[in-house]
């Protein structure tokens, strides 16, 4: 059985806090957020796929992707890296671009539990209010919950 | 005599919204925000010196530099530059090296009000209401109040 994603969204405020516990050790949780070839396998809704043009991901590196629906929609995603700590801490932006200029800023916390266990713990945090509640209204939740059920399985296959 | 910084810090909210008009065309404001050479002679505090030991200001890009106050102590400052769009908009990330890991998100609008008069609009989003108010408690605005003094003198000289 998958575990939890626990997903706050406190009310009159712009930003989502998010917690998910994995059975891995934080080295493979943090690789599996940092690396283009693993991220690509687990990241997005079910049945989407994703390509990575762009990925250079250091202090001060950027990213661009873009998901592909089973129907051919494109969805692109940019952003850059301010800060990539090795299995400590990644601080990027990200920019659905489908919502022009509604830049959020997202922390990604990586913390080791022992006995090959890991929390993720994050805060993505948005323009405004209004422009959160829109990104929770479109379904962010249930994309969130899908990846990380694929990422759940790509970490045992690394095991 | 100088125009005024409008400052709004609402409660209970993680971010500070301004906005100062400017003597100079929505051109020059936007150069004075985006070539190296020209921030380091206004951005600061009054008596302060600056120095860009890096400053790629394109999307995707990233900043870094120094503040030397009149008795020798220096504040470092680093970041990413999201979105670089001519005469119109900066989105940037913004971190005091003095207070790690409390990262902001800062957008800056340049608005054209004809005339040889522009409209600078900013909003920086901090990590948390805590670490907003101590950035605000730190002499944010003074340090804002003697940049933007600096700066009408700079534009000026290059009008």
């Amino acid at each position: 059985m998958s575990k939890a994603l626990h997903l706050d969204v406190p009310a009159g405020v712009p930003w989502i806090d998010f917690t998910r516990e994995f059975d891995a050790p934080v080295a493979a949780l943090f690789a599996a957020h940092t690396d283009a070839d693993l991220v690509r396998r687990w990241l997005g809704p079910h049945g989407y796929e994703m390509e990575v043009p762009l990925w250079d991901c250091v202090q001060g590196g950027a990213y661009r992707y873009v998901h592909r629906d089973p129907k051919g929609h494109e969805y692109a995603f940019r952003g850059t890296f301010h800060t990539v700590r090795q299995d400590e801490l990644v601080v990027q932006t990200f920019e659905f671009e489908g919502m022009p200029d509604q830049v959020a800023l997202e922390f990604l916390g990586f913390e080791d539990l022992g006995d090959n266990r890991s929390r993720l713990t994050g805060r993505s945090l948005g323009r405004t209010v209004e422009g959160r509640d829109e990104m929770v209204a479109g379904g962010m939740e249930s994309g969130m919950t899908d990846g990380y059920v694929k990422l759940d399985a790509l970490l045992a296959e690394r095991r």
